[in-house]
Formats: structure tokens, C-alpha cells, sequence
């Protein structure tokens, strides 16, 4: 029988059996350490029989052990519990060292980065490494619980498309048996034509983006969230999204809080309502930036990252709050997308808002409009030929009766990026992607 | 304040009001019915006053109506009430008749599957549709709730490689800025190597195979559950993968027998211990099949789709489940892939067994050798050089300690296929992917 890291202590048992990897070996005289690393924790064991020592020359960190021996409490010890003399047999030798150090706290240098991406799956065994990524699994699960109490269906939408509908130019094309295949950069339509047939959806899955460059906050594939729902109006879909962060915030810090502590980073901050998270309009935020800084950004359609960073400063100083809605987005502008819902109480402007958190736009939720008759008439505004037999199936559905519905879309690493206080969003993702990274 | 389908009957209030879908009309002289669709089901209304009748002159089914009306218990009808003296107000009109009928039992005949296809945002809503991907959708919840339960940690990783490193014909390539890029087939190197980290890992992602043909059983992109774990024996393996399949039988069952009721399936059948669900080797399936058929594969290293099917009749029959082990594969021919370890006990045969579930196979499994000098060798005996730039990762896993691990492959849409006793792959899958399908 095994015992894991974190049972030992509580097992019980005179006598445990644990199964790792040596994580980390001191020498101290006659004294050796070894802290045995499993998928709970660490294990720390005293090495003292000359025979049991001899076991351990030359295997390195990694070397896979199995090691019986006695329980002995020691609040110093990870886990708060010790094993004394050992039984050790190696099952799996490493002989030699590693490429980078896994039994150090982890620095983050930029400079160290690339290195740490060129060695992931070792550098990933570094208990910082583990624990963001084992918080991102948390995350996955707080918004699927999110997303299942308030009885979203989740779909699993094609990423191979016939065309980019959506238009753009970052857009990543292969050859499908002869024709062009490309990659989907959303799952806008299929969410939305499902609106039609579950009310809510979501689905949780990559999309490609051919960004051309390498930069801390974009990658040519990331993990989106995507949600959508019918008959709700704008401002129960922002406290919606809002409640999302909320949710994931609070239980992740319930089941993941040693995770955020061994990074240093405190827990985000948000107002006891969601409702209060402030609402803050593009052309506030011009104002407010400008006056601040100098700086002057009025007039423009959408926010500089200097002010999505200022803005959420600004609003933890004197809101509060990690988490701002950006709303007053113009309706006459490209930042106005065909499928967007335009204010009926002031056309001009959109019923949109980006949601940023710590300084970076985290998601972007919209109401749709659900005429078929006025969707119709943006798609001849946006200059799209609604008549393309790619666009028929999405249109279909709204010939055939879509109520009022919206939406958002959240890139989980940026989430998770953000959530521990990070400023490259590199850092919170496990393989990532970028135009000069296609591996490991 | 909106009232769903489900709650109008135990609302307890005199007048609700629905929102939703027209679903289906009935005009039988003076009494006219509608049922009113929304996420949660269907309401019945009974439109009498000749003013709301007026109102849905020329409205079609899907169109979108808010109906205020009095709560009438009603057995006979869907949720065990009635809406009477109803006031209705169109909130999207629906002039156009449907493509496809939604609101008649859905008779799956396969003539009509590219039909259903070419109209599946309208399709979807006929209520068995829906009903089969709400199950979908409780199928995943599941099985992360197993995973969970069993300290795996979800992982993203990336669809976009540098190259097939498994090899195989089958792949989609792509130009990443001037290099060539291709569609994961699976996750397989990142999930064993990911075992070196979190020991427990799976993720729920589409995988792209490009499958020059369109059958029932294949198609290019589908959603692939994988899942790795490390210090795991073979048949613990087999009976964690068997007790996933039982957890989504009876799991599903409890929370969505209408749907199966609404297919007319039977619950599938497994023994009462996941120990019990049978195993047997390729060499015994050939001889019965033999016997029983006439037909001889005797000798061949793999189960003709007429075997697989076969061997699940005689199971269910004789064994009353529904699911089989296919063990006894050999580690000298080409079904024998170099991750795989062959028994140790019996070098000529893999520990590997595919599980077969109502005729087809859903999920192969198998133990990895971890071993980093054999890893070495099997790549050599498979003609692969290990010094291949793209092997780096994955092999210095190894050099850096991997312990004993396996896992699995399962194919999501196939598992709700079969759990719904479908014949083509395609009808469980919201928008299917084949050479000659890229839309909607």
C-alpha cells in the first residue's frame, strides 16, 4: 500500500510505504535528507544506515524511490511528519543532472523564461511550477461549476471551419483534402446558433489567432472560455461574468490558497456585490487617464494598454476592486462588430463591455442582435455579402427566431495569469504558443 | 419575472409568464394549443380570445413569444400543467416555415442524417436532439467528476506541433509563418510527460486525424478524453478505466433517463464489479469467432469491426454487460507502438487492452514503457531516430525519471454514440467533420 505525502502525518500507521521522485538531497554529514516528491507534496526522510545511503550514490533528482519507514512527527518537516530508517529501493535511476533547478523557489526573471519554456516538462516539477498549474485545473472546474448551477449546456464546436467568417487577417488556413480549411478564432456563431436550441451554452476549448508577433499577452492558440445566453438582458450578463470571477476567486482561494501563497500573491480584490464592480466608460477613462498623465487618448475608439493598466490601479486605490467594466463602446465604429447589439436607447453606442482585471481586458461581453431583419442590414454595413453560403447557417437561425441574447469570451491563461499576479501570459500556460515557439 | 417549463406547475402562483419558443401549433376549431419551448422543456397553452389568437395569425414555429397566463394543473400535459387565458406578446416573429420538421419524434433513418446535418442549428431543436446533448454535456461533467474524485489535474496543451512525431499518414499540415506546422492527433507525449509532474493528468480536447473517407465510424476532428497516470499497475488501469465507464452509466442514468427513455434505450449493462467486466485476448475472439461464423481472422494482430461487434453480442448474451477487455496484444507486430511496454512476464504481448463497448471500441489503453535506455531501443526498433529534435521533450521526461505510468484514449462522441445505441458517430457530435462535411 502507498501513502501519499500529504497521509503520512495523519495515517496513522508506525510504518508507511511512500513512491516519488527525489526531489531534493542533503548532505549533512551523516545526516541526509531526502524530500520524496509525489502528486500530494513532499515527504521528508532521514537517511542515516550506510547500506541505505550507498543506494543513492549518483542517482540525481528524478530518480523514482519507493520508501518504507517509520512515521516520526516533526512539525518542521513538510507535511509534519519525518520517515526514519528507511527501506529505500530505487525503481527508476537518473544518473544525471537536470537541465535547470526544480528544488529551488522559483524566480521569475524574464530572461529566465525562455530557458524554463526549452526545459518545460522538467521545470514544471518545481512545486511553484506545479501548484499555478494545479490552480488552473481548479479554475477549469470553478467555472464548469459555475457555468452547470446556472444550467448552461457545454458543446464541443469544430475548430477546422470552411472559411473565417468572422473576417480578419490572423487567420491560420490548411489544406483540407483539396480545399482550404481554417482554424476557428471563436466559436462566436456556433454559440450563438446553439442559443436557439439549449438557451445556454459554453465550451471551453482552444482557438488560433495568427498573431504575427511575439508579445506578453497574446499566443497563436489559447484556451477559451465561451459563453452564451438567451433571453437576458445587458446588464444581468455583466453581473453574470462578473459573478463568474467572483466565483472563481472565492473557491479557488478555498482550495488552492496555499498555491497564491507560495507565489506572494494576495488575494483578488472585489466589491461583496458583484452589481458594484464599477462601470466605467471608454471616454471616462480617456478623461481621467488624460488628466493624470498627460497622456491624451480622447477621442479614440478603444483603450490604449496604458490606461486598461491605469483604470484598474486607479479603481484598487479608490474602488477597491481587482476588476473593472469597461462599457460606452461606440456603435459607429470597427470596434463594432456585425454581430453586436447597438443600445435602443442611444444607438450610438454598443451594449458591450470589456471586463479587466489587474490591469488587462480578461474578457469581452456583448449583447447580439437578434433581429434577422437588422442582422441582415450590419452585415451589408461591415461590407459582408450576407448571401455567402458560409454565413447560411448562422443566418438560418436567426431566420428562424432568436430571442435576446449575449455573450462572452475569456481566455483562461489570461485568467490565470492575472490571478496570480503575473505580467506575461506565457507564465500560466503549459505548452504555449507563439510565432517563433511551435514547441516543446 | 420569467418561469421555466419545469417550474410553472410547482410555482405555486396563480399567473406566471414564459418565455420561449413556439415549439408546436394545434388548431382544433375554437381551442387552439401551443407548446411553448424553453431550455427546461415544453409548456402547454390553451389560447381561446380571439385577440390572441389574432396575434399568432402567420407566426411560425420558432417564433419567440413572452405569454403571461393562469396555472391550470393539467396531468396530460408537459410538466403536469396548463397555461389558460394567456396574454401573448411576439417578441421575435417567425414568418418563414421550417426547413426540417422539430416538433415530431425524430425517426433516425439514415437517408436523412445529411439532411439533419445540413440543417442542424434548426434540427437541434427538436427535443430528442436536445435531450441526446444535455446527455453529451452530462457525460463530460462525469467524467471530470471522476477525474477529480481520483486527484488528476486538467490540462490544456497544444493542438498546433511542430511535427507528427507519432508518425502516421493520417495528418493535417499547415503553414505557421513559413514553417510547417500539424494538428495534434492526440496528446500522448504530453500527457505521459506531464505524468513527471502532476503523476494524475487528463485532458478533454479535439483531436484531428485527417481520415481520407467518410464512414460511421471516423471522422477529422473529435473530442478525445486522455487521461495518464503514473505508478499505476495494468489492471488497475483496466479497472479505473472500466469504473469511468460505469460512473457515466449510472451518473447519466440518474440525471438524464428521460433523454435515453425519449431514444428508447436500454440502460447499459456492466457488472455489479468493474473487476468482473470480462477480458479476452484477440487469439480467443478470433477462435469464437471462428466457430460461430466460419469466418477466420485466426492470426491476424487486430479484431475485424465484425469481431468487435460479435464478441459484444456474445458478452451481453452471456455475461450480461454491455462492455469487454480486449487483451493479448502482441508486442511484435505493428499494432505495438513504441511508448507502449510489453509485459514483462510475457515479452511477446503488450499490456494493452482496448475496451470494446455495444460493438465498438471506445477507448484504448495501455501501460508505457518508462524506461529511458528501452524507450531508446523501441524508437530504433520502430525505425524512428531518438535524436530527432521534435523526441527531445518527450524523451528527456524520461532521462529525468518517469515512473511506471499508463493511460488512455477515449472518444467522447463515441461513448455517447454508443451510450444511446446509435450506429453512426455523427449523430452524436453537434456539428460533424469528414472529407466531404467542413459545414455548418
Amino acid at each position: 500500500m502507498r501513502t501519499l505525502a500529504k497521509d503520512v502525518a495523519s495515517s496513522g500507521e508506525q510504518q508507511v510505504t511512500i513512491k516519488g521522485w527525489i526531489h531534493k538531497k542533503r548532505l549533512l554529514g551523516g545526516l541526509n535528507f531526502l524530500n520524496i516528491r509525489d502528486r500530494s507534496g513532499l515527504t521528508q526522510v532521514l537517511v542515516e544506515k550506510g547500506e541505505e545511503v550507498e543506494k543513492l550514490r549518483g542517482m540525481q533528482i528524478g530518480t523514482v524511490v519507493e520508501i518504507t519507514g517509520t512515521v516520526y512527527p516533526d512539525e518542521r518537516a513538510p507535511g509534519g511528519a519525518e520517515l526514519h530508517d528507511p527501506q529505500i529501493t530505487v525503481l527508476v535511476p537518473v544518473t544525471d543532472e537536470p537541465p535547470i533547478e526544480i528544488d529551488k523557489p522559483l524566480s521569475h526573471k524574464s530572461e529566465h523564461l525562455e530557458t524554463l519554456l526549452d526545459n518545460r516538462a522538467i521545470g514544471l516539477r518545481n512545486l511553484q511550477e506545479t501548484a499555478l498549474f494545479k490552480t488552473q485545473s481548479a479554475v477549469g472546474a470553478a467555472i464548469r461549476d459555475y457555468f452547470q448551477k446556472n444550467e448552461f449546456t457545454e458543446m464541443h464546436t469544430p475548430k477546422l471551419l470552411a472559411e473565417a467568417t468572422e473576417g480578419g487577417a490572423e487567420i491560420f488556413q490548411l489544406d483540407y483534402f483539396g480545399k482550404t480549411a481554417t482554424l476557428a478564432q471563436s466559436p462566436q456563431f456556433y454559440k450563438q446558433m446553439m442559443v436557439g436550441v439549449f438557451e445556454r451554452v459554453y465550451e471551453i476549448a482552444p482557438v488560433y489567432r495568427a498573431e504575427p508577433s511575439a508579445t506578453t499577452r497574446h499566443m497563436t492558440e489559447y484556451t477559451s472560455v465561451d459563453a452564451e445566453m438567451g433571453f437576458v438582458e445587458f446588464e444581468e450578463l455583466l453581473n453574470f461574468t462578473g459573478g463568474l470571477l467572483k466565483h472563481v476567486v472565492d473557491s479557488t482561494w478555498e482550495t488552492n490558497e496555499a498555491a497564491f501563497k507560495s507565489w506572494n500573491v494576495p488575494k483578488t480584490l472585489l466589491p461583496e456585490k458583484v452589481e458594484d464592480i464599477p462601470r466605467i466608460t471608454i471616454d471616462e477613462i480617456h478623461e481621467m487617464f488624460l488628466k493624470a498623465t498627460k497622456e491624451d487618448h480622447t477621442g479614440e475608439d478603444d483603450l490604449a494598454p496604458a490606461e486598461e493598466k491605469w483604470i484598474c490601479e486607479w479603481a484598487k486605490k479608490n474602488k477597491q476592486t481587482d476588476a473593472v467594466f469597461v462599457t460606452g463602446w461606440s456603435a459607429k465604429s470597427k470596434t463594432f462588430k456585425f454581430y453586436h447589439l447597438a443600445d435602443p436607447t442611444n444607438p450610438d453606442l454598443a451594449l458591450r463591455a470589456d471586463l479587466l482585471y489587474r490591469g488587462v481586458e480578461i474578457a469581452t461581453i456583448s449583447m447580439r442582435e437578434n433581429s434577422y431583419p437588422k442582422l441582415i442590414e450590419q452585415f451589408k454595413a461591415k461590407e459582408l455579402d450576407p448571401t455567402n453560403p458560409g454565413f447560411a447557417p448562422y443566418l438560418t437561425a436567426f431566420q428562424y427566431g432568436m430571442p435576446a441574447h449575449g455573450g462572452f469570451g475569456l481566455g483562461l491563461e489570461r485568467l490565470v495569469e492575472k490571478l496570480f499576479n503575473l505580467n506575461n501570459i506565457k507564465e500560466a500556460t503549459l505548452f504555449p504558443r507563439d510565432i517563433n515557439r511551435l514547441a516543446p
